[in-house]
């Protein structure tokens, strides 16, 4: 029976809290009161409310988009749905931590938390795991044999103390209401929505109780978002709301239409990231870790220029204190003492594969003509990367860490006809000529008449020029 | 990690049927394919969708609406989830129906069926409870002592061989799609939807194999639509339907300000349609009747006018035929012959209380001041039968079948200061200062210069007027 109503004389005479209420409120692009808010996401904690209501009221948010201070007031209800990390008093000041909205072939955090903590910082970093196209940072990780990203808030904080960075999965205590919303997200397609994700984002990283955080937020065909404007409304919003929270904050805008460095897939990407911490690897991949570094080390005052902080972060590439705190981390986090030595010794070339396994085949494509590289599309390298087994379409399922691929030219090289251009690791079976074409149509060769490189990062965006 | 991404890439890729992508396109106001639509209902059927991909998918309806196409598949689909009905071949033409989208008051399918299987129709009402503040058919029977809206499609077709009409619940076989989907509607504010109110009232039509169809789509402050406006597009959008399915569709717009006869209130609404079975009581009921009888008999040629029609409906209310088709209803359905007998005696005054029950109180409110009584709003009226224990918040709670309230005075009235114009039967407690003030303002009393009375159908939709 069609029989519900939303009579005017209903509405007025009962005002108190329901979820029914609230999501009318919400599909009619009303605004939310506080506690209207605190009371849906006390209601998704405690699983009061039904998995339809929560699914209707995200694709109500998607739609209507969220106010400021409803945003705010979401991020603080899940910041305290569960554990708030408490630091030492002596830490003020220098916990910090990076966040970036997803890309391909993005191994930045990797190299990027050891350097910071080479230069006397804390980096508690808390990160997720790949879904859809793109690479999860603990994927990566746990292609290291032995790495345990499950610690508790007391073995974090013995890490920050004994290395000065750990990289650790989202603990169960740490904002629940997070977890249960975005696995939701997720299946109903309201992941791509700026409220939610900034919430989602910010409410885990209060939740860290950082002093300082530095965001890339991606744009272009391998990204959330396509256009420059759509990105840079999140990261406004993502540096309004850290500035609520009282973290400094600065997010950069950063391309991404061709991968960051050579390899895609987990243990290639390691591999990448071993290579930049001995001050060696793609210039794109360090020039990414010195300008995050770098923000960072200006926004806790540690730097008086971003070039004095790039310098510093460089330097602790190229003097392997940085590679000192990643082996340290390996350690730390269950990685036996020898693989961990036997992956970072500094000298000459090490066998990556001999520690970290290799997938059963390589296969190579050549390029089929001469000229220029003016693009090596990430999208469709990091769709196959996904086929081939190194990311998962639902949560939950294993991945093979070892397959990926390995792209044997650069933006600006002037390639031959024929020559290789790209090495697939994959396991079975091989290729189809369906795959090769998708894989071909990556790689764009011009004459390069045209062709120029430039900095990744295209905009910057801090708590002051926001105001 | 905010990584996915609905990148044009993938979505070229991947064709293949997936909730989150229709949830996306249709999301982006896109319009699903007939095999989209299938793929939905047939997950919800079988229990494979999430719910809370339902609620998103819903509320997605809600905000962007659906095209004629993706209705009809809708309901198509809907239909043949559980079980149609089939008629024997004689009947063809004469099985007949009456839907209405909820008003305050109305009990006209009390009548009305008994009415029609007078004239020799076939009527299986399948009808609903009540939520919220409108009253629902099968409550209003259960009043009766005995009465058994749980019948198979077995026992439906014997009914109505026996006696020409049934008034029934929706068995969990027919159309056991809408019943998920009208449960989840109910909890995520996305009941007040077009296509979805269309389709979960069309499919329940097309499972019970109508020849023709009378639809009373109600429109004011007591109605789900306010405007006149919404409810002619609902109309137009039933009638359309109908049509599709095979159905002679006529769906009239109807004024719900005021309530229904006099009476509210499950076993008090039984009492009143047993009087105007009996050729008396309300005008404004009877009226109702014979006006929506009358479309059926015209549509199904069975009245050369409408006029006809209606005297027709009128005959058989006032010689009493009517009158013994709802006795064996009654009997047919469970209730004891005497129970029935005495409910349905023709001679003198019946002491219906005797037989149904009466609330332990009754309190009379007294008009505030003299003159002609200009309204009587329905919906606090409806929310106080609500708050007395009549209706339910939650469905599959119980009710009490005896609270309600009888209006003592009609419109146009000319009431004196100080004489009662309400009585409500309750439970313990009594009337609060609140819930009195309340009530009053449910009586408009002015000059009656301006007052004047008419006609409680203001449009009638049919096939012909759409196209």
């Amino acid at each position: 029976m069609e029989t519900q109503m939303n009579s005017p004389f209903m509405d007025t005479q009962k005002e108190e809290l329901s979820i029914p209420r609230l999501i009318r409120r919400k599909r009619d692009g009303e605004e939310l009161q506080g506690e209207e808010i605190c009371y849906f996401v006390q209601a998704v904690k405690e699983g009061t409310i039904q998995e339809s209501q929560i699914g209707a009221l995200l694709m109500a948010i998607w739609q209507h988009g969220m106010e400021q201070q409803e945003i705010l007031a979401m991020i603080k209800e899940m910041m305290v749905s569960g554990t708030v990390l408490q630091w030492p008093k002596e830490w003020c000041g220098i916990v910090v931590d990076k966040h970036s909205t997803g890309g391909v072939g993005d191994k930045v955090s990797l190299p990027l938390a050891p350097a910071l903590a080479a230069c006397g910082y804390k980096v508690p970093m808390i990160s997720g795991r790949g879904l859809a196209h793109t690479g999860g940072t603990l994927d990566k990780m746990e292609s290291v044999p032995g790495f345990n990203v499950d610690q508790s808030p007391e073995q974090i904080t013995q890490m920050l103390e004994d290395v000065g960075c750990c990289i650790v999965g989202q603990a169960d205590s740490l904002v629940p209401a997070d977890k249960i919303l975005y696995a939701i997200r997720d299946i109903t397609s309201t992941v791509d929505s700026l409220p939610l994700i900034t919430a989602s984002i910010m409410s885990k990283k209060g939740a860290e109780s950082l002093s300082a955080l530095i965001l890339d937020v991606k744009y272009g065909s391998a990204a959330l978002y396509k256009s420059i404007e759509s990105a840079r409304e999140l990261a406004h919003s993502l540096v309004r709301v850290g500035k609520h929270l009282g973290i400094c904050t600065t997010a950069v805008l950063s391309k991404m239409d061709n991968p960051i460095g050579q390899n895609i897939g987990n243990s290639l990407e390691v591999m990448e990231s071993i290579e930049c911490l001995k001050g060696r690897g793609p210039a794109d991949l360090r020039g990414l870790v010195t300008s995050l570094g770098a923000h960072l080390l200006y926004m806790c005052r540690k730097a008086d220029t971003l070039q004095s902080g790039m310098e510093q972060i460089g330097r602790v590439l190229d003097n392997g204190t940085a590679l000192l705190k990643f082996q340290a981390m390996l350690e730390a986090q269950g990685v036996q003492a020898g693989i961990a030595r036997s992956l970072c010794q500094g000298n000459g070339d090490v066998d990556y594969f001999r520690v970290m396994g290799r997938a059963q085949h390589q296969e190579e494509l050549r390029a089929e003509k001469e000229g220029v590289v003016e693009a090596i599309w990430a999208m469709p390298l990091a769709e196959m990367c996904h086929e081939l087994g190194a990311g998962r379409t639902k949560a939950g399922t294993p991945i093979n860490h070892r397959v990926g691929i390995e792209l044997l030219v650069s933006l600006g090289d002037h390639v031959q006809k024929g020559s290789p251009w790209i090495r697939v690791h994959r396991g079975f079976p091989a290729l189809t000529d369906n795959q090769k074409s998708h894989l071909q149509e990556a790689l764009v060769i011009g004459n390069g008449k045209n062709f120029t490189t430039c900095s990744r990062i295209s905009e910057v965006i801090t708590s002051e020029s926001i105001e």
